[in-house]
């Protein structure tokens, strides 16, 4: 199959390459071959260098880069460079937006609007750029990181919920737009606690839930990126869930 | 039913009271006996204007404000003046959004961001404010205007159907939230060609269209709005669409 | 608006006009001026004629039939005999569909079989039937009783939730045909307890939630039939939810 | 990780393994290592039984049974029998449905009985019979084929789309029930045109649309079947959906 010979070829782009779930999707892209290119924002570089660094020592390829997400010329020029310097990009995940909830009466404008910027509008520069590359070469794989959220409100998550249904939109239209271009663009949406150091400050006997697969594992998770990028195009999934057995839901 | 005592009574607010479908919502509560609040931005106040005298020969009562909807300290302060010398609200509208389709790779950050502006920001703002002054009193009902992109994203729309299900989102999560505090959170999804000056510009067979009612009547999507207001709170709709019977979906 | 003056004419058939709902349907369409039509089976005809008895003692016209809706050749009949002895159909309204639970495998397939053909098979043939005279005229309702289980499966409504399914797609598939062809079909979403003896029997309180409108009134939910009865055919809704404000969802 | 040392080993039905899609998805269970069982109904026990002896011939573990699986005793005997004689089942594929179209005037009950019999009863059977069989043991992997009109109705598909969402609420119902039991329950969404014998008699130019990939191919989606069999017990999926990159949806 054509699309397979794909896997293990080309650049994977994390941005968001934080310390669970993005590190992760980073480390199961380089064990497959792929030269993958870390973004965290400039703050976070020297974690992220580590990251990189530690990808390197395992036999893979990796850069980092200190890039804010939500600033379309720092996007524009990351995409460049890479595409430049480092090479075509086969892969490109976007993995950015933190929870917040608030009673709607508190919910500041300043809450509403940085908790959109992050988790849409640098997913919207994200998938923008990976389109602007991308579709010129008919291939390329765009992965978007959702949540519960993005399929549905719930009590003080107008902010959290509104991005993520504008992340989800996002994908969507680029999957009806870009699939006939050749680009197999998916939105994951993940339902459930992720293991990691969150998670590790709110639940007590987090060690012995993880003993039981009860959370969400970031490898576990990551392994599901990478399956979807080998999927041959004749049977490309745009939607798929991933939550721990005992959830709720 | 002491529900339905509140229709007739009380200030209803239109954010958005544009000449299709938010001019018709606000002759239908007027008719129904609220006092009327109708904002535009300042630079169609005067069109405003004359929408709120025409609702005054007509027997109502009708108020215009000149409002950028974005703009918090603008829209706290609508608020504020409106309880303070106009009564307190019993409804508010939110029916600003329009549309813009364009493919991603020529999406422009600006056109992103003003999308969402304009259909989500200002709807969180006219939604929290709403919720600010409704939630002591324990009752009021809040309606959003929604769209077929509130419900799935479609090829060129990343921007509209982000924006749209960020509204959605922000509607579902405080009628989860304001439910059980008295406040009946709406959203109605309207699915088709409105006539107005947008559709008078598109279709040249209108009239003919209109006369079979294949788009739909701005009246009779108000009359729904007025509907959803006089729900007695025992059985609350949170959702419905509205499409002409000839559309297909 | 020609639509509107449908509202008051004709006649409205109930299949399944229990004790709760259908009634409440029944009164509000007779209240509204249409002759009434109610089934329930034969051996609860008795109690079906005292109800169409009390609906004439109130000024309305009414019809009992003893009628097993899951019979094609019962319902046939029904129709038939209804336009040819009592007059054109207006409205359908098809309300049958009882809940069961049981774990999966204590889940027998004379339950799930039956509930089926309960819920969905018989809301087939009512649904069809009702395409079958209303189509040549070129007008009519149909509205079909869904519910939470319309849309979400849940541990232990394998049966339920599948037959409510079943209804759904129906009432979307007819819809998306028959609106073309003048038909308007509805699907009402009814979630949460609706007040009545199956809720008197489990809800010790049920008092004291009725009071305060924490249970669904049938009276309320009856009226948003009506409603969307007298929509008109620019603007119909498809489906609408009902819940009581202090529901969790 | 301990589930993925399920993957390869026990016993594998798949229900429903007609020429297209449930040959592949037997194919490809036989080369993960598992020995697969076969269904189809009685008179097409030949062909069944020669694509059992075409996977032996490969290497694999193959037994065909000739089952009706609407008929509920032959099958409980058909779970039993395999338990008892060829080992302990890790994995049960239901694969059956066939599409039909009418008009909703013209679907007679018997054809709205068997396409729900075939795609719905038969389903839950087989669900109910695994959960039987696997919930003892706390481990198992029981996947539903889906299709478009899982997810909604459409003019002319009320039987097919009542089926295949009954079939979805079986399986969203047995997902939450089991989940916690250990069971991974999920459903896969078939989106699009399939190769095999009903595309080519269709499909004049069936063979170029396969070299571009714009139809599924059946080892295409039974790739995904041994993916989510695989899957770790921390990230499981319940639903996806397997569309061609060039459908519009």
């Amino acid at each position: 199959m054509a699309e397979q010979s794909q896997a293990g070829q080309g650049v994977c782009l994390v941005v968001g390459a934080g310390e669970g779930v993005g590190s992760a999707i980073a480390r199961a892209f380089a064990r497959d071959g792929l030269t993958v290119c870390l973004t965290r924002r400039p703050r976070h570089l020297d974690t992220l260098e580590r990251l990189a660094a530690s990808i390197r020592e395992d036999g893979g390829k990796a850069h980092a880069f200190g890039v804010d997400a939500r600033e379309e010329t720092e996007m524009v020029e990351l995409f460049d460079r890479i595409e430049a310097e480092i090479g075509p990009l086969a892969v490109v995940v976007f993995n950015i937006g933190a929870n917040v909830w608030f009673p709607i009466v508190e919910t500041t404008t300043r809450v509403y609007t940085k908790v959109w910027e992050m988790a849409a509008l640098a997913g919207f520069l994200t998938g923008r750029e990976a389109a602007r590359v991308m579709t010129p070469r008919g291939r390329g794989t765009v992965i978007f990181t959702g949540a519960t959220a993005s399929l549905r409100g719930r009590a003080q998550f107008s902010a959290f919920a509104g991005a993520k249904h504008g992340l989800r939109a996002l994908a969507q239209s680029m999957a009806r737009e870009l699939g006939p271009k050749g680009l197999h663009v998916a939105h994951v949406v993940i339902d459930g606690t992720i293991d990691g150091s969150f998670a590790r400050g709110r639940l007590p006997d987090l060690d012995e839930r993880l003993a039981r697969d009860e959370v969400l594992k970031p490898d576990e998770i990551a392994r599901n990126y990478v399956w979807l990028h080998r999927q041959g195009r004749s049977a490309w999934t745009h939607e798929m869930d991933l939550r721990p057995w005992t959830e709720a839901w």
